[in-house]
């Protein structure tokens, strides 16, 4: 087992019908479906193109409730779009973290431990779609951007988790990231 | 990804209150808790000694719904305590499958797709404890079985799993076991 401390930024929620795109909001309830008012919020989800093995549409367990990027990937990037900045909202973001090394590699099975108990468990890498690159196209009003988003943002477009353990995160947060080896978990 | 094609050749449920040891029914259906009547039921479930990042009996996500043991795995551990046979009830599985080459191995989030959609989560391997073991040495009669079973059936103890889709599970059923590798899933 290994264990890192990171800080929480920014706890962001999808609240409105119209976009993925997240708000900033001082704490964020989570329960076993996830945040509870946010669009990846339910303990089914109907499958996607991510999920080949499954008829398009089928419900499945949802485990793409939460996602997590970090400071440090989103300027990388910023730097590979050639752009000031991604603000993790864009990317549809519920938690902005910092100070870890290379989040998008963080493996499946890891946990994440909040100040009051609360966990999720990540479900591995959020692999880019062409979805917030558009929101990055038409805020610097750059033709192209949004389909170089999608190369751009590999490996470093953040994690998806699950709610292990219900409870509340809130910005400022200090929290644990723990790895375990095979035999551990 | 990577795909193999195993029997189902026995279904198993844990429905009796006094013990874990299941019994053969010809289906079982299975829900995102699990399978209904079974001990193991549930969306949540208490912490134990094996989540030691959480304390005991919080009530976290129950990813431990399903056991899953080989046949090959079952005679090795039969051959290493000296014994005839280890049935599958004794281990408390719900499912005995064949022809797969080292069950246990079978890393997280491994799927398991069955002929009417169903489909199981790999949730890992399932670390023998002292259970099973006791319920081999009554049944031989012979002493110290117990405690030798838990070295005996490390890494062949088989896996639990958790359900992404819900359906009917036959004895009989011929199931995609599917492997992916990092960037697919």
């Amino acid at each position: 087992m290994h264990s890192d401390t990171v800080n929480v930024h920014a706890v962001m929620l999808a609240d409105r019908a119209e976009t993925f795109v997240t708000r900033r909001v001082p704490t964020i309830h989570v329960q076993l479906g996830g945040i509870p008012g946010d669009r990846h919020y339910g303990l089914l989800r109907p499958a996607d193109s991510r999920q080949k093995i499954y008829r398009k549409g089928t419900l499945i367990a949802n485990r793409r409730q939460i996602s997590i990027v970090s400071e440090e990937e989103c300027a990388e990037i910023a730097v590979r779009l050639g752009v000031p900045e991604i603000v993790p909202e864009w990317l549809g973001a519920n938690l902005l973290i910092s100070g870890y090394d290379r989040l998008t590699l963080l493996p499946g099975g890891a946990r994440m431990l909040f100040p009051d108990g609360t966990g999720l468990i990540c479900e591995g890498e959020n692999r880019p779609c062409i979805g917030p690159g558009r929101v990055i196209e038409q805020h610097y009003g750059i033709p192209g951007l949004a389909a170089r988003f999608v190369s751009a943002a590999q490996k470093r477009r953040g994690i998806v988790c699950s709610v292990e353990c219900e409870g509340t995160i809130a910005a400022g947060d200090s929290i644990r990231i723990i790895r375990f080896d095979g035999s551990e978990q």
